[in-house]
């Protein structure tokens, strides 16, 4: 078998981010640590770690991080059986959009949390590298809009984010006063999370508005937000987002022809342990609570981010 | 001189993320954007892109946009004698941090942009890379906690933020009964931006406490939030991001042995021309509005970031 000692200090320097903080983590010295690592790249032949120009897995390091997370989520279900397991902190990686977990996610999975004690690492990551992350074994989960699993994997359909598209009423009054059409989206400057985010650029071409069109980039789900209240341009919100805002008169609706509804799908490792089955189990349970429902979702013609 | 027609080129093909995606911006076919790339590579005899693991720009590449954007920033200031020049919209590359972003700056900077039509570009950055982005010349201008300027930069202090200790009511009471001491930081889980973000490191020093301690990492700043709210955990929080979850009694503030307060400076290019000049009085300006003033975060012992 693998000495899992020598993973342990591989994945405390990825997670902790470098030598002298993953040292600290384990209460080892540096030295000791890369020892751990040097000795793990002897073994197998192959480096682990690429050290510039950042500090990283390589491809056979990325693969073992994964089976040590996997490892550790398979430990924890002994742990009612073997309690001196329990000593080491639970720790999950998952991935998700920044805007879940700007709005319902975390508040979604509070109670769950309360009780089962698991520790958090959560990445945000966009569509098309949140499921490259699945299939690399990164993560141990996933919440993102696309329906197909990855290999090792299953699937679950949790509903559906209403967007909405909102900008201040002085924004409105100036670059809209006769509402959307191609001539105002072509001037009015939109707020965009990042070159990936296409929910805008589909918005804009149901004007047959092809790019380029105006726009700031903010990769943070509030500072759009903030950036729409302070009247820098329009911008598509979650409605859990938008809704204090448009209740306070600060932000106002702005009609498009048809909803714009995200479909939210959990991916999970399919050997990820009792933890992991069961946290899926309580998101599927909760998601109405805070999503639209998988039937309206289908309905609404359905926008993948 | 350069021919900007192929910079151009370059710079839509890494800001908009891909070839085609550049095409669509300039008006153009991909072949016709991949040929001037690669005019432009025979012309300097040396690649300006990375295909792989991703599109990127090799060193030189990123002098170029650095050169490209410094260019346009300049060009900006002739507009009012030429203003056919005008019609290229001036976009203006920012790295900030972002709790900033999340809360306090899109709110200050929003009368600016009505004044002076600009399109943001941000990239949150924690601080190691925010200042090697100046360096590089990736972006014009960097908010963050490191007094120092970079060659070929000036920086202004703008004043500071304050960092509050925050968690809910039954968090306190289950984890903090007898408040924050070395034994309830050992086992009570906080959350933490991610592997940069020190000021949690800082805090739990403070009662003689090494890593590990228990921690989620969440990147995104109205994450955390919602994670506290939650009752994930206890965080460090902006007070503009504390503020109303403190009234709304959703949030209790922790008591800590000394204010948290984080700096705040402002760097940007010596040569950016006049609307970075314009920027960077308006913030001076404003900024009382929004921090902490200079004073004040002198006295109380800023923590970087």
């Amino acid at each position: 078998m693998l000495d899992y000692k020598l993973l342990e200090a591989l994945s405390a320097v990825i997670d902790q981010g470098g030598f002298e903080r993953g040292a600290n983590y384990l209460g080892l010295t540096q030295s000791a640590v890369s020892q751990r690592i040097k000795l793990l790249e002897a073994r197998l032949g192959q480096p682990v770690l690429v050290r510039s120009p950042t500090l990283g897995p390589t491809a056979l390091g990325k693969r073992l991080l994964n089976h040590a997370q996997q490892v550790r989520l398979l430990e924890y279900d002994l742990i009612d059986i073997v309690p001196s397991l329990g000593t080491d902190e639970q720790r999950l990686r998952i991935a998700l959009n920044a805007d879940s977990l700007a709005t319902w996610w975390p508040l979604a999975i509070g109670p769950f949390n309360q009780e089962h004690r698991v520790l958090l690492d959560l990445v945000v990551q966009d569509q098309t590298t949140a499921l490259q992350r699945m299939r690399d074994g990164e993560v141990a989960a996933c919440l993102c809009s696309t329906p197909r699993a990855v290999q090792g994997a299953r699937v679950v359909s949790l509903g559906g984010m209403r967007y909405m598209a909102v900008a201040t009423p002085r924004f409105i009054e100036r670059h809209f006063p006769e509402g959307l059409n191609a001539e105002s989206l072509s001037e009015a400057p939109g707020i965009v999370f990042g070159p990936d985010d296409r929910l805008h650029h589909r918005m804009v071409a149901q004007y047959h508005i092809a790019p380029p069109f105006p726009h700031h980039m903010c990769p943070s789900s509030q500072g759009v937000v903030q950036m729409t209240v302070a009247g820098l341009g329009y911008a598509l919100l979650p409605e859990h987002q938008a809704r204090p805002h448009l209740e306070s008169g600060a932000l106002v609706e702005i009609e498009t022809p048809s909803p714009i509804i995200v479909p939210m799908y959990w991916h999970y490792w399919r050997q990820g342990g009792q933890l992991l089955s069961s946290l899926t189990s309580y998101l599927s349970e909760q998601s109405p609570n805070w999503l639209l429902s998988v039937e309206e979702t289908e309905r609404g013609s359905p926008t993948p981010l």
